[in-house]
């Protein structure tokens, strides 16, 4: 009989396992067509199991047609081997196109070197999140749920909660931002908004220009969209300007992308009147400007500077994406684009096609969290104590490791231009003394970047970030002696 | 003086009012450069507002390069007009490309005649928020939230959020599946597990063969993409075997994509000899399956029949994409796909490119609920609720709508076949009686159905069905009789 030498595990529902191991049988021609099954009874006795089990794996079977039972006379295979061989294999790797390729050469996660347990990580520049306010979190759920759980947890709008959007279109203009004729698109974070506006504005081919370095996630989405970068150097106070004129004029790309406040990696906040020399090339040229504030929030050894989307007060030619994944709750995917509404209507529209909406209960807890004060308080307390981190690790930094300059006034990172020894070549020297942190070159587009490294430390220790900083220092200094 | 014919607003922060006053003063040539302010103790006093948000007014403008305190001697404008007349305008509308226009010209909600308060729709097939468990999703969120809430805030994988991907699996080895080799990615419901799919492994021109009728998102997302769709029709049972064979062999369609339980629109369930032949087709044709579980869940009429992912024994060649979204908390956007493992490692790097990751606290939450068995018994409670209020409106429908045929047996909505007229027309008249639905033209291709509506019940009450019925009963009869 079929199930003498047969084992049931577990692991796995029994009446699943009783299906694989007849379709087996099948396959293997053990059991060929009209061949007569054991009953029920039969079955549930050899292997000791309830008969229900056999029953539902059986009617199972006879509901895809592999068995067939006749009343009165038992239950037979219906099926030839062939037809349930169930190998249709497909090569996927040949079938991933260009766009599938790119994301996944570009995802570093996937070639950096290994974390392990009691490693000292630089990397991250996400938030601590020990300091996050979890009772108020939790006040702010309660709160919102007991009145409209319910609604929540159905369909919303593509565009978002609106007491949110009113909520941060009233925050865009506090920041001076004339946000008439403008409009709120909720998104899943910054990346998804710059994604979608990537994805509606331009084409294969299309150029585009930035800072260089600049943001890495954003140079991997530019590029897998099969993008043009035109990379304009920066100086210790921003783009150069001379050379983003000299871009906008011969190259004249589709869109200027900008990360004007605690820049992504080197820390730098572009000063007003930089802002206005920017605004004004870009009018010139008739190029529009992709801002990402996406560190915005966290000024806190600068007074405030305003958005660059507060210069274009007539126009509708700055696109604003924020994000608040920097300060907080990251895990909740929520950021914005504000921009031309005419504009928004379509990008809502494509916002609609790719996920229907950002999660209804995320946004409504997080309004909920900012209407209460609670972000405020949150805000002053965080900005204290990343300013304090900020100015201990670069003490640290300046103390122990051997540097040509380093750029920036804030934001969790530092970013380094050693002497030059290759940021690689101390990573790797690090990673087998237990310290890990992010190469610069990723940050760049061409083959630039090489002694340059980024040491995130939000979420390091005082106690680590000494005692990672001095491993550094000294692996720097080691490689040093070699050139 | 530049203040005396201001007034403040309560609508925006007085600092804000402040400087968007003076650059409009610039702006319209009142203010020159050289010209001095007035100081913020006159214009405090002239305006009856605090003296320190004219010192912060006056600090932004200053940041910007729009202003210049000269210590002891004033403050000056330091700028000319039209270094902020911010004109910068962008024709947008001539910037969006293909793929933008076809994501707002198929997006129908944009199309649609509007819903009024006071109407019956049979417009959504979401679920009926009043049936959710509200207390036992708030068990689940304090449940998870003490204990790793903070955690759940910050950044995760993009792949998903571990417990739940193990809960997954195991959830469809239960079906049947083999689902070694395979592995799962969360994604934000059906729409972005179908469109990073499409995005992946299809580029424009490509041909990708479905049922006629089919989901209507996903016609849009299969347009929006620009590929060829090679619509086989279907019949009573499903789709129609020969034209599958005809489809597969002559035009060797990329994919083939199939809703095989509780289809949308036609509620037909795909029996299991039926699944076999189609998926016995594709293996000779090597053509790969993605299948469509949405409506999976909501088997209440017919006995289960395993998914056609569970016939692919040995090989990788179905994609099947999941979702809760029809039974359970649409607005938390939580789907999945199950695929080919190394195929998943791809995905999950496109899903990084696009939105880093679905929210973490939503989908451990969501695990949670599924967990602790709340999610069975809720199951087992609207499976009884939805078949009673299926067989109703069914019942309905066969009394008031003049019909030529109903296809399917279940679902949130009913199929229907009118004898010659338009489902537009109908629409037209109905709307002005204070009734919506689906015309069925949606979901086709090409210009076919036009003689179809889907009448979604879900969350219609079971009066509002009878009314609504009897009037587009009513319309149906008034113009067969122009026929």
């Amino acid at each position: 009989m079929i199930f003498s030498s047969f084992e049931i595990s577990s692991e796995q529902k029994i009446n699943v396992q009783i299906e694989n191991h007849i379709k087996e049988g099948i396959e293997k021609g053990i059991l060929q067509k009209g061949d007569k099954l054991p009953s029920t009874r039969e079955i549930s006795k050899v292997l000791n199991v309830s008969r229900n089990c056999v029953i539902i794996a059986y009617e199972n079977l006879e509901n895809l047609g592999i068995i067939k039972s006749l009343r009165g006379k038992g239950t037979f295979v219906s099926t030839e081997a062939n037809t349930i061989d169930g190998d249709l294999t497909i090569s996927w790797s040949h079938m991933v196109n260009d766009y599938g390729n790119s994301c996944r050469d570009l995802d570093i996660i996937k070639t950096e070197l290994p974390w392990k347990r009691g490693m000292i990580s630089f990397k991250s520049i996400a938030p601590d999140e020990s300091l996050f306010d979890i009772e108020e979190f939790k006040r702010s759920f309660l709160n919102i749920f007991s009145t409209e759980g319910d609604k929540l947890l159905n369909y919303g709008y593509a565009k978002g909660y609106k007491p949110l959007i009113e909520y941060i279109k009233k925050y865009m203009e506090d920041k001076g931002i004339n946000v008439d004729q403008k409009d709120v698109l909720i998104t899943n974070g910054f990346t998804e908004g710059f994604d979608i506006l990537l994805s509606t504005l331009t084409k294969r081919g299309d150029i585009i220009a930035c800072e260089e370095p600049t943001h890495n996630t954003a140079i991997k989405i530019m590029k897998s969209h099969g993008l043009n970068i035109a990379s304009v150097p920066m100086n210790f106070d921003g783009i150069d300007i001379d050379l983003l004129e000299k871009t906008l004029k011969e190259k004249s790309p589709k869109v200027l992308y900008l990360i004007p406040s605690y820049h992504n990696p080197t820390g730098i906040v572009m000063r007003g009147e930089k802002r206005q020399k920017v605004y004004k090339l870009c009018e010139r040229y008739k190029v529009p400007i992709l801002e990402d504030g996406f560190n915005e929030e966290l000024l806190y050894s600068s007074s405030h500077v305003a958005p660059i989307a507060s210069l274009c007060v007539k126009g509708n030619g700055v696109i604003y994406v924020g994000s608040f994944s920097k300060v907080l709750f990251p895990g909740l995917r929520i950021g914005w684009i504000l921009a031309d509404k005419n504009l928004i209507d379509t990008l809502e529209s494509v916002k609609r096609a790719r996920t229907i909406h950002s999660s209804f209960l995320d946004q409504a807890i997080l309004y909920n969290y900012m209407e209460s004060g609670a972000f405020t308080r949150y805000m002053k307390k965080i900005r204290k104590h990343y300013r304090d981190k900020y100015n201990f690790t670069l003490q640290q930094v300046k103390m122990y490791i051997p540097y040509e300059y380093i750029w920036g006034e804030g934001g969790l990172h530092i970013f380094i231009k050693l002497e030059g020894v290759s940021g690689r070549e101390v990573l790797k020297s690090c990673y087998n003394k237990g310290v890990v942190f992010m190469p610069g070159d990723i940050f760049y587009n061409e083959d630039n970047g090489s002694d340059t490294i980024r040491i995130g430390f939000s979420r390091v220790t005082k106690e680590d970030i000494e005692k990672g900083i001095k491993i550094i220092g000294d692996v720097v200094k080691e490689l040093s002696y070699k050139i």
